[in-house]
């Protein structure tokens, strides 16, 4: 195959939390410049919209439980569509270096000389912390923070590696685990994780109809069961998760519920 | 103090690694309708142009062994100029919520009345991620993202929790630690993590002066003396390290240099 430059480019794009207000000025650049747009499903119409009418827009799938392109299927397209000289964009919810499967896809065009670049965008557990005003680092309480997701193999959660989230001073994000939440909690609380330590779910983080589902790592995976989220979801577990204002005020509407409501003190 | 909404309102802005192209699009509008700003040593000179001439700019400092504002002054400017009903904006490199302080100074606002809006960012280890084309999690060997930063005190570093960070399939993202890698890396090194783990420490991530000091866990804090930094510098560890295509090329460089020059293959 030929050196040179005229074999292609793509541009793998992060799209961010979804609101374009949150996207990079070059996100928005270059998804309006774009010739052909393979998205995931977690970008957003809002984000789409952005693109030329021109514009060839692919969905590539990828939600939970729903069939989707593999990633096979997804790279050759990509390659041939730049082979053809358009200006192709792959466009991912969040940051495309994180949990993003980027690396996987610039390896593949690359070793088809396809020239990569990647523009990074906001992460979601970034866009929840914001959004919810809670930090995800803090003095003393949150030293470090981790960015994980459950993974199952064969239907069972493997937990190789828990043991070193379960420690008290990290924030923990987990990506994509909404229903394995019941599982990776449990695995966490056998590390030695308190179950009193304060979790936080996100639905739809970054957006203007998101929602936080408060708790405490022992009971939130059935608080999430029973808010019934269809959007993607963001746990934070950890101190931190605390300190967002809306934690106090669901605490306190907890107490209420339990206790007649005309009692009920501030 | 009485609750009402006329206490005053702080926008705590994350400015994203200093090229404005990768602020977010709500990130560059609050700072072009700020009417007070207070920034960080870390913002740069592009992302400060964009507040309005009238704006009064307050370099709050914080760089490393340089004097700056104490975190009580901060707190203290912002509170006095959110009251006189300025539009304040709090800027701040990187992601706020991200070692940013964002949780200290949201809480003294708010115990002030004072209303809290935070604005995220694109975090370094994002825009290095992507600068360098190399991802942060990658199937099988990187599952987990860790970002931390060395706590040193009373000049010894702080290593509670470094066993954790140590395993093989977790990229660390260390933050602020230009000065204590060696201390960090003999640390993980003692923890079990392999000396020849790929490392790579980013200078200026995200801005078009930025470059990237490759090695390895066991040689990379020399090289970075050598290199002679003068920026701010992410450290990313892990295998996923050696995904970078400039990685490869100054592995290549490095055998050049052991070689007699005209011998030197491609």
């Amino acid at each position: 195959m030929p050196h040179d430059q005229t074999s292609g480019r793509v541009l793998l794009v992060g799209a961010g939390p979804g609101d374009v207000d949150l996207m990079t000025v070059r996100a928005v650049r270059e998804v309006q410049a774009a010739e052909a747009l393979l998205y995931d499903a977690l970008v957003s119409e809002d984000v789409l919209a952005l693109a030329p009418r021109a514009c060839l827009k692919i969905q590539t799938g990828k939600r939970a439980n729903q069939s989707s392109m593999n990633q096979d299927t997804i790279n050759r397209l990509m390659l041939r569509l730049a082979r053809r000289g358009l200006r192709v964009v792959r466009l991912k919810g969040g940051d495309p270096s994180v949990f993003g499967r980027s690396g996987e896809e610039a390896a593949f065009l690359r070793a088809h000389d396809i020239a990569v670049e990647v523009v990074p965008g906001v992460t979601a557990v970034s866009a929840a912390a914001a959004q919810f005003a809670f930090p995800l680092t803090h003095r003393r309480s949150a030293r470090r923070l981790v960015l994980a997701t459950a993974r199952v193999e064969q239907g069972a959660l493997i937990t190789e590696g828990w043991p070193t989230m379960a420690e008290p001073d990290a924030t923990l994000a987990l990506y994509m685990s909404r229903d394995s939440l019941g599982a990776v909690s449990a695995a966490l609380i056998a590390a030695g994780r308190a179950a009193t330590t304060p979790a936080l779910a996100i639905e739809n983080a970054g957006r203007p109809c998101a929602r936080a589902i408060h708790g405490e790592l022992g009971s939130l995976a059935e608080r999430l069961d029973q808010a019934r989220c269809t959007g993607p979801v963001v746990v934070v577990i950890g101190e931190v998760a605390a300190l967002a204002p809306s934690f106090a005020e669901a605490a306190r509407s907890d107490a209420d519920l339990g206790s007649p409501r005309h009692a009920a003190a501030g």
